[in-house]
């Protein structure tokens, strides 16, 4: 894409009220423009980031064996009162509002409500489960404080996926490979490092569920990490435990002390759950057995939010220049700038290479752009991708183009007929 | 995929509360779900189908210079009062909510306001014009009635154009290339033959805009065809009007007689308008000049529905047995339907086929279900898609698969191997 073409333009300064780095550096860079705190309209740039996220999630979920759906925000009060979830007493972020006849509905803030009664529809007998369906869809919550910019929305999208299962020992075989697949999307989506399988509360259903946290400075949750013999792990995993369940119980339960463990702030990137008979129950969501005998199904749910993921790949990379995106998420891969000079010599080279690239499928922002070469600098390190390739009189000279690494800043002058 | 692991089922009645064809056919068949009137969930096949619509709609927003973006549906009411359409006795469709502290929130139901209002921040010389943002967002629509299935949704899936242009001029002429655009993309979706570019009010700013209808006994408006001379048309298009537009003067403007035109029942699946000042005026987006003069901004907005497209090319292509779906938005090209036998030579061969089509790209839906012949049949007819193979112990005696052509009925074999 040719950077004169995009509407978006940098600015130096976020809006005043705008206290998240996140969405400062996403606000002045073009990717996102805050509509009120916690809601966000996603720009060209930003969309393109969030559709790399949100298609890395999706291929992992297809490889377990969801099936993509997508359902409504608009919520009908019936399956949230058989839940207990509709009073505003026990579920304190809703946002309600009302048809023309006065009927109240909601937004919703999850889905397995609504996702429990379609399956009433379908699933009759065991030989209709197990079944994992998921979603990429805009949540509602009516959260009192968002000041975290694009890490805690009040509407965001959610990739909520949610299984239905014969029996529990099922249900938490599948939790197990979501458990994995989740490690594997951070890993994808340049996390994985700082990312821990991390004990929580579990719930009526089990004693604990995992979320995924990452550590960074922006995070509302703490977390503590084992550090003592650091080839223990659980399950494979290394050790994390959220604050709000540390505990003496859960000291013994992993066979760790107290005094290897290291405090440090998070963001839940990511949670599992198991749900055990919650919904089933409540919704009377039933199978028949191989001897036709009613069973309850066993289910769980499993939330990833792609805009917080963004949100703290932002937090995690960024330095004092902008944005670094890891380039499976980069909105493109590389930034082509030409410093044009007069005998349009530079223009024309710096064409042809846009055009090479592209042809080659390579995705390419092209600063053609009638700006000095320090305001295409600034805004290239603001914006954040990965790679920068510099065409001036000067590379010209010495047939070369110049590529600097956003991240390490290495800079190498590469051979150009 | 596999049809034994698609959880939904096929039912051989709708909900009683269903009354539009094209909604009793999609939840039978097991494309949607009805979450209530005007709301409905897309399951697995609805879902692939949408998003071949919106494929298509996307190819050619992008093909024009269309920039894609994702704006928000919580709606703060500054720049609704600005423009004048915040209060509900002016648009009466609103859903209203609120925040924690009381604030009013509106559910978007369209975005020329929103949208103004981030350019305003963007657009400042006329260096930065014309740009052109569209994107597929859910939009929300408080209909006193929503009998219409999924064609007149309460919350709905859009897709909306906007144009920001230096002056009236520009304006007209993308105004002409989004009618062509709109034009090739009905053609695309097999709804070309029965859509109509039909003269339509054109507000403040213009005498006419243009909607795109599609004639269909589940329309809820009537239009106009003109039927005399069948070589007439204007800008190359055939001649309709919306009967709320009809009268003298556009007859005389049209240079036709009102004997000439046949009534028809028609949806709108698309529509065009030309926005002029109206919404920069409002909000005060302007743009300096070469002079660096300020000039306001003309703009332009032009929408269409997949979902209401959705059930559009149900309603028009249905027979008696189901749903017929046009091959560029069939959720898989071929249903291959195995009739088992006791050997499993038919279940072997049905495989065979199937990974080879699915090696190829091809995308099938493969009955592998324990159901009759009669039962997999009738769900097939119920489904919809273009082309059904056949593999049974009587084909494999010809070294064959049965193809039989949903839409015409006509039956052929073909040798395999």
């Amino acid at each position: 894409m040719k950077q004169s073409q995009l509407f978006t333009k940098t600015r130096r300064e976020a809006p005043k009220d705008e206290v998240s780095k996140n969405a400062q550096l996403l606000i002045r860079a073009g990717y996102v423009h805050k509509e009120m705190a916690g809601v966000y309209s996603y720009m060209p740039l930003g969309l393109r980031v969030m559709n790399k996220i949100v298609n890395i999630i999706r291929e992992e979920m297809n490889a377990i064996g969801g099936q993509e759906l997508h359902l409504t925000a608009l919520q009908d009060r019936g399956p949230w009162q058989a839940s207990g979830r509709w009073d505003d007493a026990i579920v304190d972020n809703w946002f309600k509002t009302k048809l023309k006849n006065g009927t109240d509905l909601g937004l919703g803030f999850t889905h397995e409500e609504p996702l429990t009664a379609i399956m009433k529809d379908n699933i009759r007998s065991f030989r209709d489960l197990p079944v994992y369906t998921y979603q990429f869809q805009t949540k509602f919550r009516n959260e009192a404080r968002a000041k975290s910019g694009i890490m805690r929305g009040r509407e965001f999208l959610m990739k909520d996926l949610y299984s239905f299962c014969h029996d529990l020992k099922e249900q938490e075989a599948f939790y197990e490979v979501v458990k994995k697949a989740y490690v594997k999307i951070f890993d994808r989506l340049g996390l994985g490092e700082k990312t821990y399988v991390t004990f929580a509360s579990g719930g009526s259903f089990a004693k604990y569920s995992h979320e995924f946290q990452t550590l960074t400075e922006a995070g509302e949750d703490t977390i503590y990490i084992y550090e003592g013999n650091n080839t223990k792990t659980i399950d494979g995993y290394k050790i994390a435990i959220n604050k709000d369940v540390l505990n003496d119980e859960v000291l013994k339960d992993l066979g760790i002390k107290r005094e290897d463990l290291k405090e440090a702030k998070a963001v839940e990137v990511g949670n599992i759950f198991n749900l055990g008979t919650r919904f089933s129950d409540a919704l009377d969501l039933v199978y028949k057995d191989e001897k036709g005998q009613p069973q309850k199904v066993f289910m769980g749910s499993y939330g990833i939010g792609p805009g917080r993921v963004m949100g703290t790949i932002v937090e995690t990379f960024a330095d004092e220049k902008g944005i670094v995106w890891p380039e499976a998420v980069a909105p493109f891969a590389v930034h082509l700038i030409a410093l044009f000079d007069v005998s349009g010599k530079v223009k024309a080279a710096a064409d042809k290479i846009y055009a090479d690239l592209s042809a080659k499928g390579v995705d390419v922002l092209y600063d053609d752009r009638d700006e000095t070469a320090g305001t295409k600098f600034s805004d290239s390190d603001l914006i954040g991708i990965p790679t920068r390739w510099v065409i001036s009189e000067k590379t010209l000279a010495a047939d070369s183009i110049e590529i600097k690494d956003r991240k390490t800043g290495k800079v190498e002058m590469k051979k150009v007929k």
